[in-house]
């Protein structure tokens, strides 16, 4: 039978595993990224091992999140990532040079080549026909010390592209109606891979638009064939040698087929609050706006832009509007500078942000307060764009463009401009001397990392004890999210790379006292309801309440990350086998539960002391790998015995 | 007797009072400009006098500080500042249009006109001719409602410049050779006005440079003649119309002469922490250098910008450095973009900030820990950076460039490159489709102010009582900045229009247990030495203490803005009459002195309880106004009795 490209790539990276959808599977990874946000943390984690040099085939560190640098943390931050990246045979992306996943397709993608990232969004890459998947920094700790990446074997689902994009239609309505039809719960354990006559109008930073974007359906990851058109962009990249050809065969099978004719797609937003709350442009046409915001890892290519300054050439942004671009790399920035565009940007009366994820993370640029934004970005959750009150609406550049010249939501269509013609480069200005390539091994062992006051030691996991007791912490209810555990924003957000800081704020919008508490009383238990720790998959939200000396968490179920992150710091993940039992426990009671006789899929007992009574409870430890994990005190120490073994 | 270019402008202007130095006088305002920063609370005390509209000639509000966004509160600024500017016949230059005063400069500066801004850099436009002087919001709010503006009629000190500039040595480096003369307290109560055969080989961006930095000096304002230079320049920005010649006379006469031969100068730096602390770039060479921020109200022409981009084409940015540019303006940053300047900043590495004060007031771009920052900027007051130990060296944009391209202070001579050679142009890019002009009565009168919650009522001053006590809150030395007493910076700017919000980080640089005590003791004193209250024109300085409770403020000698802010929200400024006596009082001394016989330029007596012992003090009184606005609780309180009368 036939193999699809994911299958390929896969197939010729298995490590472990068998390749049956839904099945345990590690994966050899070729390539890292991190961004300074979470990727301080991932290097700390890769000192921890102990490794003299990374062990991949390419690293990189870009800097793109914490830009905005309101005190020393960003840039001591920014220091530190260089110096560890000269240290360990890293590439550098000194902060300027661009948003990671943008700059990482432009001069590092490789079509076949696995890449995990330390960012939700490391997908984009798959637009060039990688097996691109987002992770937590501990994962990409363990692909840089050259251990695989472990995963469930992924449905495939087969987007068939039919047809062609119309006028003032583009990638961004392919993603949206996507996520229309699937929701931000429809991609949970599989790959989205495109194919069909449609493809072939969709160039190569187009196609990054969309498998960038599938990392809002909760997937794994998105993927694109590797063909001529690939081929064309890494040669204007300079790089025809990085290219191969990678097709899915032709008796190639789907576990899924969905079909979308571009023919019949028109401009399409995504409303407030939610990626996949998706309505048709003219549904919404004449909503005020306050603001527009065109740039992030989704929509900030030299076409995207060069498109934007076209319908902006000679136009003003209206009075109540204020525009913000953010250029996704230095290429797209100079080129746009060179070929004209820029120009009708600033004349237009836009304001130049940095080449970087700005506002798209809250990182500035937030609007006013209930305002409109209308954004080409990816995520419009509430009080991401650091406004609690503000609608945020995401949709294509020519979306947002029309809405900066209208000062309503409008249709592009409906401006009655002409048609912008934008065609690819046939040649990208290629200049990496924002890229700092490794030193040699040497010259590397002699390199001191610099390391600011706000850059703390990570504190090694401790083998877990025979029997695991102390008090309940906290209790809370269902659906509890990890910005409920730990929160992000401009405020904490600079905090990343500093455990004993960044824990203070550790149920902060729940309970403020939950970590003197915790401290306190020596760490113990925390208890919630059903689906703890759904959303975004920020390891913060175990690594801090490990510090705070978090034991156990026993909840109705867990979300399917943040379960992985809690046994990646070592804290045991239990669930009640009777749900009724949740109310049989309450904050302050003294638990005590054995862990002796722990084994895959196993029950334990947790005994409440306080209210003399036994509770079953079912421990979520699915592989001897997870039970290893909580024995020895977390992944990192686990994988420190296993190397220096 | 003939006149000098200062008393031509003052003579035109004068309402009331006598031309002799040092004497109370009122002169008429035509123009006035804000900026967002101390633009709210200056619109806010406008809105209090009950006004229908504005009284001047011109008045000009800018958005520049609060460009981050981090969070609601500054976009909600600038829609209330767009709103105000609509409703009171106020031009408003939007967010990107750049920083107010080489806007002005650009767009509004007229020979032989007064203006009044809310900011201390205000004297930018003495460049083209103009009798520029900064002042509290307050007195802003007053001009705009058509009262005079209070000042002591200056000493004119004439800066006689000789020779010509050499190569690599700009005007940075004159108004630095001033301060090294001249010290930060070395302008009070004094113009600086140059003239001489020197002044030719300035054009009038270089020349805004020197009158820029004047207010380092503490000087009143700085004032260059307007010649066949200003009208070249006048006219490149088509406003030929806008020009008229103001010559000092023959036979002017100035109160002190001040020689510079611009032959002899060469390449200088202000080291920490003061802009007085100036060296030969020579003396420093070699110190290693983290960072680089060019652009700021001093150094950011298009002039300055093409300049540093000549000497970075075709290098690169040394890599252990930041180098982030910041365009003075929109048509600056639309110019080198066209000319081709932005393309060699961004080849060589540069981070392009958005056309804004950014890293001059700690707004983002802060330095790595105890890292140098070398910067074309006008201030390196400790903590200003944002990064508390940071080391920030001022010069010029060639040294500044200098120190990017190597990595460590570099006297640019000593670079081995070809002497840049950049032109003024000859016709600038004019396009104000960035400023809204005001509406026409009728429709102003139509417009709703839009205010977020950001944005509080103001407190209403409360007439003095008969005997000023309480203990001494604070005791400090020589030297405090406004800086010192209420922080800017990224954190602390958006609370702009919040008083009690940012009423809590008063002092917080010296002591941040300030605000609550002052509350807990219900108000008092605070006790400090020469040249308290230098720096920033921000009132908020005086503000955030009378909402504190701070009756008095006792010291060796004030800062001009700062003291003329005092008597503005109602607090008495008084200085010791023997300096000794600062050593008679310390912080949590109870003291108490009776006003009932406050006169101007009289004397009063404080008696300290806590040690049993009397101190003569003089009340910084100049004018029976100064003494009813102490009366009435300030001058909000007594302009509406006032204008209502």
């Amino acid at each position: 039978m036939g193999l699809n490209v994911t299958q390929k790539i896969i197939q010729a990276h298995l490590v472990d595993g068998e390749m049956k959808a839904g099945s345990p599977i590690s994966i050899r990874i070729d390539q890292t990224l991190t961004q300074d946000a979470t990727g301080t943390m991932a290097y700390l984690q890769f000192e921890a091992l102990g490794l003299d040099r990374v062990k991949t085939e390419l690293s990189v560190s870009y800097v793109d999140h914490n830009m905005l640098q309101a005190g020393f943390e960003n840039a001591d931050d920014h220091r530190f990532l260089q110096s560890v990246a000269a240290r360990y045979g890293i590439h550098f992306s000194r902060p300027g040079n661009g948003i990671c996943h943008q700059v990482h397709l432009e001069r590092f993608s490789r079509p076949g080549k696995t890449l995990l990232g330390s960012d939700s969004h490391t997908p984009t890459s798959g637009g060039a026909g990688m097996l691109a998947i987002g992770a937590g920094g501990l994962d990409i700790a363990l692909a840089m010390g050259g251990l695989p990446f472990n995963l469930a074997m992924p449905y495939v689902v087969g987007v068939k592209l039919t047809g062609s994009l119309q006028p003032f239609v583009s990638a961004k309505d392919i993603i949206l109606e996507v996520l229309r039809r699937k929701t931000v719960k429809g991609g949970v354990g599989k790959v989205f891979e495109y194919f069909g006559p449609g493809i072939r109008s969709l160039d190569t930073p187009a196609r990054s638009t969309i498998t960038n974007m599938g990392a809002e359906l909760g997937a794994t990851t998105s993927v694109f064939p590797s063909d001529d058109i690939t081929r064309a962009y890494l040669q204007a990249q300079g790089r025809a040698q990085d290219w191969s050809e990678l097709l899915p065969d032709a008796d190639a099978q789907y576990d899924e087929v969905l079909e979308i004719n571009l023919d019949e797609l028109e401009p399409l937003i995504a409303c407030p609050h939610s990626p996949d709350n998706v309505k048709t442009v003219r549904e919404v046409a004449g909503t005020p706006v306050a603001q527009v915001a065109i740039g992030s890892c989704t929509n900030s290519s030299y076409t995207d832009l060069m498109t934007v300054a076209a319908m902006l050439r000679g136009r003003s942004v209206a009075a109540g509007v204020s525009l913000g671009v953010s250029p996704g790399s230095r290429q797209v920035m100079e080129m746009i500078t060179r070929d004209g565009g820029m120009l009708d940007l600033i004349g237009a009366g836009s304001r130049l942000l940095e080449s970087a994820c700005g506002p798209c993370i809250g990182m500035g640029f937030a609007p006013p307060s209930g305002g409109v934004s209308v954004r080409s970005f990816n995520r419009n959750f509430p009080g991401r764009s650091g406004t609690k009150n503000a609608g945020v609406y995401l949709a294509s550049p020519e979306t947002c463009a029309a809405a900066a010249l209208t000062g309503v939501i409008t249709d592009p269509r409906d401006l009655g401009i002409p048609v912008p013609q934008v065609k690819l480069p046939e040649k990208y200005l290629v200049d990496d001397r924002m890229v700092i390539p490794p030193l040699p091994a040497d010259a590397a062992r002699a390199v001191e990392i610099v390391r600011g006051p706000n850059i703390a030691k990570l504190p090694q996991g401790q083998p877990a004890p025979e029997v695991l007791s102390g008090p309940v912490l906290l209790k809370v209810g269902d659906n509890i999210t990890t910005d409920h555990i730990m929160p992000a924003g401009a405020k904490v957000l600079p905090l990343r790379s500093n455990l004993p800081a960044i824990s203070q704020f550790t149920f902060s919008a729940i309970d403020e006292s939950f970590p003197a508490r915790a401290q306190e009383l020596g760490g113990g238990f925390v208890v919630g309801g059903h689906n703890y720790g759904q959303g975004s998959s920020r390891e913060h939200a175990a690594l801090a309440p490990m510090y705070l000396g978090v034991k156990a968490v026993l909840v109705k179920s867990f979300a399917r990350i943040h379960l992985a992150n809690l046994i990646n710091f070592g804290i045991l993940p239990i669930t009640f086998v009777d749900e009724a039992d949740y109310e049989r426990v309450e904050q302050g009671d003294q638990l005590a539960v054995d862990i002796r006789n722990l084994t895959v899929g196993g029950s334990l007992v947790v005994v409440n002391q306080s209210r003399n009574l036994e509770i079953k409870v079912a421990a979520q430890i699915a592989s001897q790998r997870d039970l290893e994990l909580i024995r020895s005190g977390g992944a990192l120490a686990w994988a420190s015995q296993r190397m220096s073994a």
